[in-house]
């Protein structure tokens, strides 16, 4: 192999050192756990998906996705993200019964980065579906299983935006008189571009009164108040029962008494095009991107053939990590080294020390080159070295 | 979408479901909990890899690679295993101390089949690798711990076939002359036909003696009485070398008494090409394949620049699954179902109980519409409707 390849792995791609894999294993089963305490049932679905099936599914630019032939010409991705493989799955298999499905998963997902900026092109996501259910509840039982779960990982200091996909939509219909003018104006919202989004909503042959509607629309950040001032925004019968469902929600919320880690914002898009109802963002401390999002899809279930609301939600578990800040997943072992005159003594040794729950590296001491480096790595080390009871000094 | 593809998988792909999932989880868990704590240290590499790295030093077959191209033109591959992406990982970052590195991994691997045969394309594989460790010593820890695990993981019929790469192959060229006549002639162990190579030997311009003696080599498998046979069998320096670091291993397994669960077969050779020496693999009940196998591969680490030998194993975890037998990975979840006026005390019980440890659906009755199957579906079911204290009778 030419040395520019040697130690090289594709763009995006990442390994995970032992320190960093034990946090990252601690932080997910924490996670899962608190998700399982809620019913949620956890499913693996496989890497490979059809592209036909999950790939023009999912809402991921078809740019950003890895893609593949398979020996019939049909074109595979690796799957971008869970929401349409458990769609999938759910639609297919589960389902028959009529019933909410609650599942689960921690998966890696991939999305091809266009060039070095620092995107994982792979990472994990740690989720929940829930299926079948199209009530405001379920939408509250997500954020509220949101911030526990964020809360038993140990998480203090974030907040939930949370905004409603179909109040953005008939609002900006509403006024802009159609879909394609409305996307136009959405795409400065993804961007978070306020600035870029106050001049072109300038630039727009508007009433002076509608100008200043979709000004106001802007400002609807904030606590609880900001549900009164949507309803007085918008006209439509639509876009008030989306902001009605707000307040609904809002009520669940207190009722898990958790609305102390919710912000409305109104403004909130997604990029994830299947949201049709509300969703939201999580967003902690100093991190630049959200650490999780979710919200409702009551669409694409039918995709799948069955007309079934749905609401979810994932974790990004590397930006968890992050802001949770520096953990030490660090887990001293101690080292048993010996010669193959004890080597039995030694290993017996080791089997109790690994039967109290230690951690113990047994270590023929003809395989170490470097003995210091081996007294410098692990907690205690001990010397199994010629006949027994001729321990040399340590 | 097509109807055809709605709900179809690439071939070889699966979706797990909750209660294997639960399964699989568990054994997992327990095959990792045994690695740490004879003191593996757990790493995850990316899934993707450059074909020139790591693709090319895989010992998997070129046609059974799922490849695809990233956009500066370079191929990629889904990892078909992990000791090479280790391997690069170890000589690129872990190996400054000089000290052996004992890494672990759990993680799916790829495997393109060429027809529906029920592969599976994507499995899981549970394993560790022992870097920088040449002695005899190691190859045993190797064995002991797929012992341990497998012992931990509940299995109990079992057994381990161990050889010895370089037996075989100083044994063939002894004879046969060539590399090319001892490739053709090992051809026939892979696939395990002794038929066929009896038929081959007796095709073979050899002497009586040399065609007597290879006809001898296959009755190389038995206790360790066989270790005696292979040193009468072999003439050459080398190959005597081999049978000896056999009789070495033999000691260090009976010092870890776990000599019970080992067979001797010295016609074992593997499809992976990387193996230099000691090499076995591991069959249970009525599973028609290796559950795992493993071996040392003194060669691997110098495609990524290091002089240094290794030895591993990996576990194949569906296969582990199947040999273990009917697990029941169903664990009972409890539901709350409640109407609005009652969601805060709904959740209050529902929290409870959940810290308990228990696991608790919460549900909005006007969420669910079938409710005999929801009473079917959970452990218990309790009613929080209407006004407190009017529960309606169960």
């Amino acid at each position: 192999m030419s040395r520019l390849f040697m130690f090289e792995k594709p763009l995006g791609m990442r390994d995970t050192l032992p320190d960093l894999y034990e946090t990252k294993h601690h932080v997910r089963s924490v996670l899962e756990d608190e998700m399982k305490r809620w019913g949620f049932q956890f499913i693996e679905t496989p890497t490979l998906e059809y592209y036909e099936t999950v790939g023009t599914a999912s809402a991921i630019l078809d740019q950003q996705l890895f893609k593949l032939l398979d020996q019939e010409g049909h074109t595979l991705v690796l799957r971008p993200d869970m929401t349409a493989p458990i769609a999938r799955v759910a639609a297919s298999k589960l389902l028959k019964e009529k019933l909410p499905n609650r599942l689960a998963y921690s998966a890696n997902v991939f999305r091809a980065q266009q060039r070095e900026g620092g995107r994982p092109a792979e990472f994990e996501q740690v989720g929940v579906e829930c299926i079948g259910d199209e009530t405001v509840s379920a939408d509250g039982e997500m954020i509220a299983l949101a911030i526990s779960s964020l809360k038993k990982a140990g998480l203090k200091n974030f907040q939930l935006s949370v905004g409603h996909a179909k109040f953005v939509q008939e609002l900006f219909i509403e006024i802009l008189g159609n879909e394609e003018r409305a996307r136009e104006l959405t795409r400065f919202l993804y961007e978070k571009n306020y600035v870029g989004y106050r001049e072109h909503v300038k630039g727009l042959p508007l009433s002076s009164i509608d100008t200043q509607r979709l000004l106001s629309f802007l400002e609807l950040r904030g606590g609880s108040e900001v549900i009164g001032m949507a309803l007085e925004l918008i006209e439509n019968g639509k876009g008030k029962e989306a902001v009605l469902e707000l307040q609904e929600l809002w009520d669940v919320v207190q009722d898990f008494e958790e609305g102390s880690f919710i912000k409305f914002d109104l403004t909130l898009v997604s990029h994830m095009s299947y949201y049709t109802g509300i969703l939201f963002e999580v967003y902690a401390g100093k991190v630049g991107f959200p650490i999780g999002n979710g919200g409702r899809y009551d669409g694409l279930l039918e995709k799948f053939g069955k007309s079934i609301g749905a609401t979810g939600f994932a974790l990004n578990l590397d930006r968890l990590l992050e802001a949770l800040g520096q953990l030490d997943g660090n887990i001293p072992a101690a080292c048993i080294l010996f010669s193959p005159e004890r080597r039995k003594e030694a290993y017996q040794l080791a089997s109790e020390r690994r039967a109290s729950g230690e951690r113990v590296v047994l270590q023929d001491i003809s395989g170490v080159k470097n003995l210091d480096a081996c007294t410098n790595k692990f907690s205690d080390v001990a010397f199994l070295i010629g006949k027994a009871g001729k321990e040399p000094a340590q």
